[in-house]
C-alpha cells in the first residue's frame, strides 16, 4: 500500500506569486475558457502535472470565478487503485473533488499528460450527435484542413500532423456519472493510441498535452475543428475529402 | 396591513465595501449578462433576496451601466397584496421599478429563491416559437444530454437531476404588461413543481435559485441548452431521445 | 447667412474629465460598437448632439481606438444649405469628416436626437437582403416580440411601443456615395414619422434617439430583432404573426 | 552576396515604450486577433515593416500572450533567394521562425506593404470550401455591399473601391508546407495585382496594406464581407448582384 504524502502546511502548495504556477494558471485558464463557452454552469474542468503533483479544479465551482483555494492536489504516488476513497495532499474549505478526477488521471498516467482538459463545448456535443445520427459512429474524422497541423503526431511521436493527414478523434458513450466514463476513455486511448483527445456522446471533450501550451492549443485547435464541422455539415460540405498529396497549381 | 418597517438611511442598504454585498453583486452580475446578450436594450432584470430584504435592478437602466446606487430594496414583510402600490424601503433618484418584481417575489416567496434573474436571450425566443410551431406547445423538454445535471431535482428535494433525465421548462404566454405574467408564472410553478425556470412566449426566461451561485449557474445551463436545442432543431436532431438507462459500450 | 461661430480655443471643446462628455462618451461608446460587430473595418460612425453643439466621430478611425483628439465639432447654427463646405468649430488634426454628417444632422434637426448611430451590423444588411428577395420590400415589419417593448412610439408621443405592437422600420436603396442618401432617409422619416431608425440595403442602419441612453438602447434592441429575424427565417418562422391582442392562457 | 547587417544588442530592436512600436504592435494586435477567433490554437500570423526592418511574430506562440521578447527581426538588405537558411538581426530564445515569413516578405517586396496579417478565420476558410464546391473556383467576388469601400483600389492606385465594384480575392491551393505556397502567392499577386489579399484553400487568408491601419481594417472588412457571404449562401442569396449603378428611389 503506498505510503500517503504528509504535507505541513498544504496550503504552501496552492500558494505562490508565479502567475504559471498551476495552482494560478487554473483559475485563468478556466476563466478564458468560459469566455470561449467551454465551462458553462459548472461544466468542463482542468487539471495540471507537476512531476507526481496534481492539481485540479473542484467540482461546482462557476469558472470565471476560480480561486488558488478552490485547488485541490493530490500526489500520484499516493493513488492506489484499490482505495475508494483519494488521497489528497490539499483540499480547499468548501467544494467538492471534480468528478473528472480519474479521466485526468488516465491522461497523466497512460500518456505522460502535463495537463488535461475537459469542456462541455456545444461544438463538440453538436459532433457526437451528428456522428450518433451516422449510425452512431464511434469517430470524428476530417482531412485536408490546415489546422489539423496543430495536433502531435501521437505520444512518443515527434513532430506534428500535417495538412492532409486525417485527425481521428475517439467517441465514447456518456454514462450517467463521470467517473464510470474511465474504463471507456482508457480503452479508447488504447484504440487510438496517437490521440490526444476523447469525445464523449452528448457531453464534451477531453483534451490533453505533454504540458499546458500543447493541451490549450489543441484543446483550441479542436474546438475550431469542430465549429468547421458543424459548418460544414450544414452547408452540404463533407468532413472527408479527396485530395492528391500534392495538388498541382494550375496556371 | 403590514406594519412598513422604516429607515434612517436608506442608502446605508445599498451601501457596501463587499462585492458579494447584493447592492454590488447585482451590478457586477448584469454587467456580465449584458456581454452574454441577455439584457439587450434595456431587457431583463435580476434580483436578490438576503433574508426578508429583497434587492431588485430598476427599470430602463442600461444593464452593463448599472450601479449600487440604481438598486431598489423592498422587505419582504411590508409586502400587501392588497396594497396596488409597492412600498420600498430605498428607491433610486431617477429609475422606476421593474416590472418583473412580481415575478421575483413569486419565486422569493413560493419557492425560497435566493436570486432570481429574467433575461431575453434569443435562444430562449426562439425555442418559445419552435414550440409554438409545433402546436403551442406549452413545455420545452429535452433529455440526455451531459448539461442537464446543471439543475436541481427541485424545490425541497436534494441532489441534482441526472443525464439521462427530462428536463421539462414550462412555458406561458406572453401579455402586454409584464407584471400580468404573474398569476401564469404561479400557475406554472404549480403545475411543474420541480422547476426552476418558467419560458415566456416570444419574451424570454425567468430562472431562480436557492441562492445567486444556484440561479445563475441554472442560467448559465438552461441558455446553453436552449442555444443546443436550436442548433439541434436546425441539424434534425430530435430533442427527446430513447438511449437505455445504462448504454453498454460495445467492443 | 449664417454668422459663423468662433471659438478661441477649439481644443476645449473635446477637452473634459467627464466620461459623459460628448468627446469621451463617443469613442467609449464606438469601442463598445467594435466588440458587437457594428463598426468593424473603418465603417459606421457615432454623433451626439448637446444644444446647439454637435460632436462627431470622424471617417477612416478604427473605432475601439478612437481619441476624443479625433472628434469634430460643428454648430448647428452654422450650418447653411448652399454652403457646399460644411463648417466646423472643431476638427482633429488628421481624419476627415464623417460622410455619415448630413444623415446625423437629418435626425438632430428633423427629430430633435440626442445623439444617432450608424452601425454595419452584417444582421441589418441580411435583413435588408431578406427584403430585398421578397419583391424588394421598402419595410421591415415584425410583431409579437416582447422587445419590441424597447421603442419609443415616435417622435413627440409618449410612452414607448407595445408588445402587440408591429415595429416598422423603413429601407432605403444604397446609393455610391454616403452623403447622397440624405434626401432619401429624409423622405424615409417623413413617409414612416414614428420611425427611430433606418435601414440602408446592403449597408446596414442608421438609428436615433432622444438622447444617448435612447439611442444606444434602441440600436441595442433593434440589432437584437434583426439577429431574431434572421434566425427566425432561417428556421421558417414569419415575422408578422396573428396573436390576439389578449392572449388568454388555457388551462 | 548581401553583406549581414550586424547589431550590437539585437535585443534593442523590440524594446520600446512606445505602443506602436512593432515590437509591441504585433502582441497587441494578435492579442485582439486572438478574440476574434483569426488566430486559434497557434495559427495565423503577422508581420510590420518599418523602411528595411520586418518583425515577425514567431511560430508555436499562443497569440493573446505573445511578448516582443518574442518577436523575430530581419533586415530586407540581408535577404538572399540562394540563401535557403533566413539571416535575422533578432531571435527570440524559444520560438522558431513563422513559416509564413516568405509570404510576409512578398507583400513587403512586391507590393510595398507596411503590414501583414495571416488569419485561419472558420469563414475564410468556408468561403474557400463553398467556392471548391462549385467547380474549384479561384476566385471569390462579391459586389453591391456597402462594406467593399473598405479596400483600396489596388497597389499604387489612389482611393477605395466603390459600393458597385466588384471585389475579387484570389484563391490558392494549400500545400503541406506554408512556404511552398509562396510561389502561387506571387503568381496570384500578378494575376490580380489590385487584390490586397489572397484566400488559401481549407486554410485560411493572407491581407496586407500599406500600414497597419489599412492591413488590419482591410482584414476586418474581408472577415465580415466572408461571413456574410457565408452567411448569404446559408440564406440562397447571390453574392454577385445586378444593380444598376444608379438605383432610383422610387416615390
Amino acid at each position: 500500500m503506498a505510503e500517503t504524502t504528509v504535507v505541513d502546511n498544504p496550503d504552501q502548495l496552492i500558494t505562490s506569486t508565479d502567475p504559471e504556477h498551476p495552482a494560478n494558471l487554473i483559475p485563468s485558464l478556466c476563466a478564458k475558457f468560459w469566455t470561449l463557452g467551454w465551462v458553462t454552469g459548472t461544466g468542463g474542468g482542468c487539471s495540471i502535472r507537476d512531476g507526481n503533483l496534481v492539481y485540479l479544479a473542484p467540482s461546482g465551482v462557476q469558472k470565471e470565478l476560480m480561486k488558488p483555494a478552490d485547488i485541490y492536489v493530490l500526489s500520484l504516488k499516493d493513488q492506489e487503485p484499490s482505495l475508494k476513497q483519494r488521497t489528497y495532499l490539499r483540499s480547499p474549505p468548501v467544494y467538492k473533488p471534480s468528478q473528472c478526477t480519474p479521466l485526468f488521471l488516465a491522461a497523466f498516467t497512460r500518456r505522460g499528460a502535463g495537463c488535461c482538459i475537459h469542456t462541455h463545448s456545444h461544438w463538440a456535443v453538436l459532433v457526437t450527435l451528428l456522428l450518433e445520427a451516422k449510425g452512431n459512429s464511434r469517430v470524428f474524422e476530417i482531412n485536408n484542413i490546415e489546422q489539423i497541423k496543430g495536433f502531435g503526431k501521437g505520444f512518443g511521436k515527434a513532430g506534428n500532423l500535417g495538412y492532409h493527414d486525417t485527425l481521428r478523434i475517439p467517441v465514447i458513450e456518456n454514462t450517467p456519472h463521470e467517473e464510470d466514463l474511465t474504463e471507456y476513455l482508457e480503452a479508447a486511448m488504447e484504440q487510438y493510441p496517437d490521440t490526444y483527445a476523447v469525445l464523449v456522446r452528448r457531453h464534451g471533450v477531453y483534451v490533453w498535452g505533454d504540458n499546458v501550451h500543447k493541451a490549450k492549443t489543441q484543446c483550441e485547435s479542436l474546438d475550431y475543428l469542430f465549429q468547421l464541422a458543424v459548418e460544414m455539415h450544414q452547408l452540404g460540405l463533407p468532413w472527408i475529402s479527396d485530395i492528391a498529396q500534392i495538388a498541382p497549381q494550375r496556371s
